[in-house]
């Protein structure tokens, strides 16, 4: 460990009480971004991190407006000849529904057994927080960073990043880098050290069905009239075969197969898919066949149905047809497909297949992201490596994450970056879903390997 | 006309405006009985009719407990010798949902256009108080009724009669009778006459489909893992077959095909399916093929989905796997169906479906009721015959009703009684669905209608 580290772990040790209750401030507020109820919890998290970032010492720092909720920006550009980091984090999290099954309120952090409760614990307001506790531990400590570093945090990761492909057109000289460093993204797990080479894409779509123009009572029009639940049931139901499947012209377009090195990557795991199962409380027998586990669930394509409803749902019973039903389906890609085109693919297929005297209507509610791979040779992929290995003495071993990363693609595309990922969530820590929570090992863990990324980069040669 | 009718009649027209403003506040007692937010309401609902029965001069006024929902009970029986009616009708509504689509409140009735707007105004809350007022009008202008009558109102028809048979096991006596007359049903169309003469059954059931321990993360856990709603819509998907014929073993089993006379008086009804079909908003073509419009609306069973739901139904998207999936589905029955091998057949046939890495928990909720059918040559339906004809200037043809009234199949079994209807509520008044209404026209026939009912009745031999 160089003297420059070893000062910032110090100071970390001493600065740790307060960036942890800091933290918990942070992720109680609630900053749903789907939801426009929220949409004071939203502007309060922007407004605490604009405050944060200004008051550790980073200049130009601003919201950026793509339209929907604002990024929050802030830089420190004083390393001359060294590299430059776009740090991205995002402060959205998803909707905290199931309420009813959460331990704790799930926008009051509870720490029990060493771990943070609450919604966004884990994704991604911990390791955001993580990365810029970094950096406020090197200007306490040093006046300075070794690197060049942008901060960039958005606030509607969790809704597509609709946002950010504007942002990133208007501000391409305040965001121009060497390559983007994600705080999002997270790890397989706790043990091996792990990093993240790809990520798969998204697309969402809604499918609305309409039998009638009114809910009809069942006895007295029963019969000859549709069903509009029903009618989405079989349109559901035809777009897998019964071995789960996907049977959708046109969806599979573009797929590329994994490579040697990718199944030997998957291999090398040891990967237990009893325990996965067993914690999931599932059974196997879903996954398609043919098909490995984890190239399940980092490069093959999915469907899912993310919501469905339709009719009566409350209480008792109610013998009504229903004239409408909805569902919200999303897709994960794999590499090459290409979102649109998998899109307009289900579109067709569902089209086809509606009876004549149901209307059906299929809508994109998000713009598409496609999946993503950090080249095996980029030097800052080397540079995280070496962090993980100084951090948990292993080299890491390459996983997938079969989450969705828009921020890689929008920044491949509009600023010509790669991604690298160094996040400290763990895949197991019940995101998106009730009783989200986040290692506090993670947390001491993460301030570690990220104090270190920036004394490794500050070591690179810069872009010139 | 007789004497002692027009003298009614003449009463009728005096007393109108105020036996309509005391039905405007039944109606506006919210009376579900399937969702125990509305307990007072349904409490209020059958306390209001007890005074009344009271109130008009009936005797052994009572509430009668089945161990839900209360029936309310009143008798005059002072014609010796002449047959005893049991007057049947029901206090209890469908829940008023979804509430905006009503124009005005579900439980503040308003006039409109000659109708009344409000839940319950046509099921079944005017066809009942018009019975009541016609009891009310022959006691108060000859102090006697030319019948004897005893009136049972019960509060759970909306959710299957539940407590009926208990009553009626418990009060032979008290509701022996000639016939039971029901005020529920309705009549096809306001024009030409009709008269119910059989009703279909009814089975509902719910469906529960579980796939994992909680809500997954759509990214982390996508592919090896079951959706529990997809799984819900192929078990749906899986009941009919493209042409909407019911594929469940042994669910016909028993059905009678329609006889001769049924499709005679169906032909005779010079039904115009365009006018019902554009009526609702809805496109042909659903119905199952070689299969009459008419016998698929009275004498074919159906299944149909009531409500569906499970996941993330909320504003924008969420990338959930849900692990609950859920559905409430019902069937009417045609002639010969028994429910529970309905219910059987049901439980079996998804039970034989569900993938085994999903867990599959299907509950009958209510118990099912048969169809009914009232003999052709029953002397009670010749004198509604007769009554309609009186009232409306021609014979009335014989109609089925989809619906399904678990009295008939009860007081059948329990009381062998059969059942005729007098019901002035009409098939295309939106019951069970928003903006439910009872044309006031009706109400002024069916005070004649009941009226002339007693009188008719009162010429015939009782059973004594």
């Amino acid at each position: 460990m160089t003297a420059p580290v070893a000062a910032v772990d110090a100071w970390m040790a001493a600065n740790r009480p307060r960036l942890l209750d800091e933290l918990l401030a942070f992720i109680a507020t609630p900053s749903v971004s789907t939801d426009p109820a929220y949409a004071a919890g939203m502007a309060a998290a922007a407004d605490l991190l604009l405050v944060r970032l200004g008051r550790i010492g980073l200049n130009d720092v601003q919201l950026l407006d793509g339209g929907g909720h604002q990024a929050v920006y802030g830089a420190w550009t004083g390393a001359a000849g060294a590299p430059t980091l776009l740090v991205y984090g995002h402060y959205d999290v998803q909707p905290p529904v199931p309420l009813e099954l959460w331990q704790t309120p799930p926008f009051e952090p509870t720490i029990r057994d060493g771990r943070i409760y609450a919604r966004g614990a884990s994704d991604d307001k911990s390791p955001l927080w993580i990365a810029v506790s970094a950096l406020e531990a090197w200007l306490a400590v040093h006046g300075r960073l070794p690197v060049n570093v942008k901060v960039l945090l958005e606030g509607e990761e969790e809704v597509g990043s609709a946002g950010l492909p504007a942002i990133m057109a208007a501000h391409r000289d305040l965001l121009a880098a060497d390559v983007l460093v994600s705080a999002d993204g997270g790890r397989w797990r706790a043990e091996p050290p792990t990093v993240n080479t790809n990520s798969r894409g998204l697309v969402s779509l809604e499918v609305h069905v309409r039998t009638a123009g009114r809910d009809l009572h069942s006895g007295r029009f029963g019969g000859p009239v549709g069903n509009a639940p029903m009618v989405l049931a079989r349109l559901l139901a035809g777009l897998h075969d019964q071995q789960n499947r996907i049977v959708v012209e046109g969806f599979f377009d573009g797929l590329q197969r994994p490579s040697k090195a990718d199944y030997d990557d998957m291999a090398a795991l040891g990967f237990d898919p009893a325990a996965f199962f067993a914690d999931i409380g599932a059974r196997p027998g879903a996954i398609e066949p043919g098909v490995g586990l984890l190239e399940s669930l980092w490069l093959r394509p999915t469907l899912e149905v993310n919501g469905i409803w339709g009719g009566y749902t409350g209480a008792g019973g109610k013998t009504v047809i229903p004239a409408e039903a909805h569902a919200k389906i999303s897709c994960r890609l794999g590499p090459g497909q290409d979102p649109d085109r998998v899109a307009a693919s289900l579109d067709a297929h569902l089209a086809a297949r509606v009876p004549e005297w149901a209307v059906l209507v299929v809508e994109q509610t998000e713009p598409g992201t496609s999946a993503y791979a950090v080249p095996e040779d980029d030097p800052f992929l080397r540079a995280v490596e070496r962090v993980i290995e100084q951090v948990h003495g292993a080299k890491p071993l390459h996983v997938g994450i079969g989450g969705t990363l828009p921020i890689s693609a929008m920044a491949k595309q509009a600023l010509g970056l790669e991604t690298v990922t160094l996040s400290y969530a763990v895949a197991d820590e019940n995101i998106h879903a009730p009783n989200e929570f986040f290692r506090l090992a993670s947390f001491d863990d993460g301030l570690k390997a990220w104090t270190r990324l920036l004394a490794e980069v500050g070591a690179m040669p810069g872009r010139g």
